[in-house]
């Protein structure tokens, strides 16, 4: 089983690397995971929890530095093309998952980040994948999170936890129901744009 | 049949705004394409050809001012769960592709701004869909793009018309095979770290 992410930042600034930079080295504490950085993303490789970990952590420093920042992260499970490794066995022997762990977003703190996102996920090898993907937009709904469907993907917005929070629980119960899983997020804070139109 | 993208562009300097602006007045004139954006990204509905040609002309605008920007873009083409639409239709009415309409590389004009690139690409609803994935890296190599294979992507590197036309046509090829495709893209030009390296 081999789990992970390709993760890029983009902050919308001339003082862009020391941005990255910067949140690179405030990730780099979070066990259980291996780092992979080029000049197009950082692979990251973990059970998921600690994956997604570094994803939300990596975006949340970038965000209070108040720039106009993006994150765009691809989250992937069971990819029958990728080796085993033993650092992604803990998230699960078996595949798909037997019983996913979920966070419950009632009782996650917040961070006080605004954030506007937008995620796609794809079960593949799955002759029954639109349903998987059904269930997974009436979850976001019962979570709160889940603004509107646009072509292609479906919005979320809300506190970055919660956004968060929505997107692992949206790939682990997707696990649950198929061997390979691929989540594909764009988050993005401070916009002009968003505070135009508010 | 319903076919487009989500495209972003980041250009990572202060007057971000600028850039993005400019680079969507520049791709309006395109026809056959419908256009809507918000705060995180652009839709374009549209046959494939067309939309990957406002994808790439996008991108162009923004690299040719000599900004570090980077361009993600995700395609799709025969959800289930989107509308018909005529505009579309130009593209195939069957579904999948009976006959796919392929850029040869080695007519194409170049455009001399180098870019990098990492794409993947997700066949739906198929079970044989790594054979899918396997074949279009492998015309990727022969196309002379392909540069390595990443965790959960593939890399690309070379001039710009290049990589989008052996993006385009993994999207068309794989359209032959499966009624459901996406492809995620993303794009890099100007990277301070590229430079670093060469």
């Amino acid at each position: 089983m081999f789990c992970g992410a390709q993760i890029s930042l983009y902050p919308m600034c001339d003082r862009f690397v020391e941005v990255i930079l910067q949140g690179l080295e405030r990730v780099r504490e979070i066990k259980q995971v291996r780092f992979e950085t080029d000049d197009l993303s950082t692979c990251v490789i973990g059970p998921p929890y600690e994956v997604f970990q570094v994803a939300k952590n990596l975006f949340q420093g970038a965000a209070q530095t108040g720039v106009h920042v993006v994150m765009h992260a691809l989250f992937s499970r069971g990819c029958p093309g990728e080796p085993d490794d033993p650092i992604c066995t803990p998230c699960s022997p078996e595949s798909p998952l037997a019983t996913p762990e979920l966070l419950d977003l009632r009782s996650l703190p917040l961070s006080n980040i605004v954030v506007a996102a937008q995620f796609s996920l794809y079960p593949l090898g799955s002759g029954t994948y639109m349903e998987t993907i059904y269930r997974q937009i009436q979850e976001a709904k019962q979570e709160g999170t889940y603004s509107k469907g646009k072509h292609f993907v479906s919005r979320l917005d809300g506190d970055l936890e919660q956004v968060f929070g929505t997107v692992y629980n949206a790939f682990q119960r997707a696990s649950s129901e198929v061997g390979h899983v691929v989540v594909h997020l764009t988050v993005s804070a401070n916009s002009p744009t968003a505070k135009k139109s508010t």
